[in-house]
């Protein structure tokens, strides 16, 4: 049995349990989680998924060749549908779907027109959504997971060293170029695509976290750079930050501040634990910002968890009651934004194993070029 | 007045001639066509586009600095919602569309999600689709996108031309290893993200298309590789093929197979003018393949539109009624598909222009090395 295996019983088995007669998967994640198949970009595809145990992938007749060869899962039929359109797959599901009046769960990541066109196939059917039975499933990572995380954490590590070795080098060349050099660098390792846009933040533009890319400002000697990238590797997102002053003396308020989330961040790793939930992480690191007096100035949340997406629960945040578990993977990311000044943040990836945590990322965390 | 205004008053014009009481617009294509900024992934964001000129984002509060920053069309109000879910954003639309039993045009590229929460907050709506009503408008590029065509094509070439180069060194590697190199060459130059998966299918491989996209075999002396790529540059995507032996000779049967799909490529290129059908231009292409001998061994249709996304009308297939018109830009993209032995195919975007055919790649169509 393989892992897909695993993973689409424990499926059928929480339908039971929701009192559904069936699960409509989308292309993206979870069809990826579930099938070992994220289907592609303009190729419409659905999967079904029922609590006795069929399993369907219903794509147009042109693309079965290349999902039967895809799909690592055991079992899956596939039904053809004449074309290549939202609308096709949408009624290829309703024709097989066991009942016209049942209640079906469906992926939020399914497009708005394969929604419009199943919900019009199905007049009577009851329609709700699927990722509270999936999404809990999802946060807690099988070995296969862990695997991919670490080798995603590992890669982009390697790219994060070799920016930093470029040391001085960098200085005078502007943000988005350096932001498409990581993005070619992660690319050569095998990244699938970025995780989220590449972020490189260079003297005031690091102030705007959650706001800020990549601009055309000049990089320059004695200003700390926030670099925040992440790829996809075998499906799996990676994502770390470092800020790096690539040559010259950083002001004093800023290795000030730097030190303060250095610490912070070792004060986060060591409180993860089972039972520990998202709130009281965050208020952990928290504190230590506090202490040193830059309480106003961590302006973002705690970190999040990283799976096959980038951003997916648990939320590391003021209140999040989302409860640490062993196999759950997830940033932890202080930060101190001094808005017209700098910023500083640094985030590692932490999996919450059976005997505690263990840090994914290994990169230097010093400002300091190599 | 920006282009991004010239488009959303065009809309906004087509939703009086649609009598809807606006649309709803989801980050995507759509949204970088009308607005400059296409969102992020993970970053929840909605827009709403009146028949009286009403121009909103829904954003969460903690993005609407990038989204102010990054929306380039005039008069774009934000409304700020507290959460990144699609929840939120839903909710935050349905408070403020015009009337809660108007009639509402939704982009299909919402997620379920978002509809799902759209339909609930405004059970009196009514819904429909606006790929009806902004579908047309697209196919037709203005200037500044026929501009970032030409130029994610010439960039593409470049790639092109430099895989072909490496010559007798591509022996010896594998498919997969060639398109990760293809991928990190795309990003070199500025890619934001691939197209569509990298194709490098070699020798029997290659007669898989729209199966095949790479693996782990190793590409041979004298056998044919088809290499077809293309990569999202300022929002915009490429797309070409060319089909390369990198050292030795191939069959005289490949040879013969290569030079009727060029003599395809040609008539198709010529035959290219404004009035014809996607049909008509199919048939022509599919005639010189035919003459050859080989009609039932091309397997595909003839083309596709491309713009903000790899795959968009016209349809240049079998039957397609779809008319080209000036500014219309689409894939000619003929092949020859020998099941177990190879497969050829040459790919090239032409634009329409008023004054004729403009054909945006110039990379060499010879199979044989450099």
């Amino acid at each position: 049995m393989t892992r897909f295996d695993t993973r689409l019983e424990r499926l059928e088995r929480a339908l039971v349990a929701a009192d559904a007669d069936g699960a409509v998967v989308a292309t993206g994640s979870n069809a990826r989680y579930l099938t070992g198949f994220a289907g592609e970009r303009d190729r419409a595809l659905l999967f079904v998924v029922t609590p006795d145990g069929e399993r369907l992938a219903v794509s147009p007749e042109q693309y079965t060749g290349q999902v039967r060869r895809a799909i690592r899962a055991d079992g899956v039929h596939l039904h053809s549908v004449p074309h290549n359109s939202a609308r096709s797959v949408a009624r290829g599901v309703a024709e097989r779907l066991p009942a016209s009046h049942g209640r079906y769960l469906i992926d939020e990541e399914l497009s708005a027109g394969e929604l419009y066109h199943l919900e019009r196939a199905l007049p009577d059917a009851t329609v709700d959504l699927l990722g509270p039975v999936v999404t809990p499933m999802r946060a807690t990572k099988d070995e296969s997971e862990r695997r991919a995380l670490r080798r995603a954490a590992r890669l982009t590590d390697e790219v994060s060293r070799a920016v930093r070795e470029e040391g001085a080098d960098v200085v005078g060349t502007t943000e988005r170029e350096l932001a498409v050099e990581i993005r070619a660098r992660l690319h050569e390792r095998g990244a699938e695509g970025v995780a989220f846009p590449v972020v490189v933040a260079s003297g005031p533009n690091g102030a705007l976290p959650t706001q800020y890319r990549h601009g055309d400002r000049t990089i320059e000697r004695g200003e700390p750079v926030v670099l925040d990238f992440g790829g996809f590797f075998d499906g799996y997102a990676s994502d770390q930050t470092r800020t790096v002053v690539f040559a010259g003396e950083p002001s004093a308020s800023y290795v000030e501040a730097h030190d303060a989330v250095r610490e912070a961040l070792q004060t986060g790793i060591d409180r993860v634990e089972p039972g520990t939930t998202g709130g009281e992480l965050d208020a952990a690191v928290r504190e230590v910002i506090t202490e040193h007096g830059y309480g106003d100035q961590f302006t973002t949340g705690t970190g999040h968890g990283v799976g096959l997406r980038a951003h997916e629960p648990p939320s590391i945040a003021p209140g999040s009651d989302d409860v640490l578990e062993p196999g759950m993977v997830f940033s932890v990311e202080p930060g101190i934004y001094v808005a017209g000044e700098f910023g500083v943040r640094l985030e590692t990836l932490v999996l919450l194993t059976e005997r505690g945590p263990e840090v994914l990322n290994d990169s230097p965390y010093t400002w300091r070029p190599p």
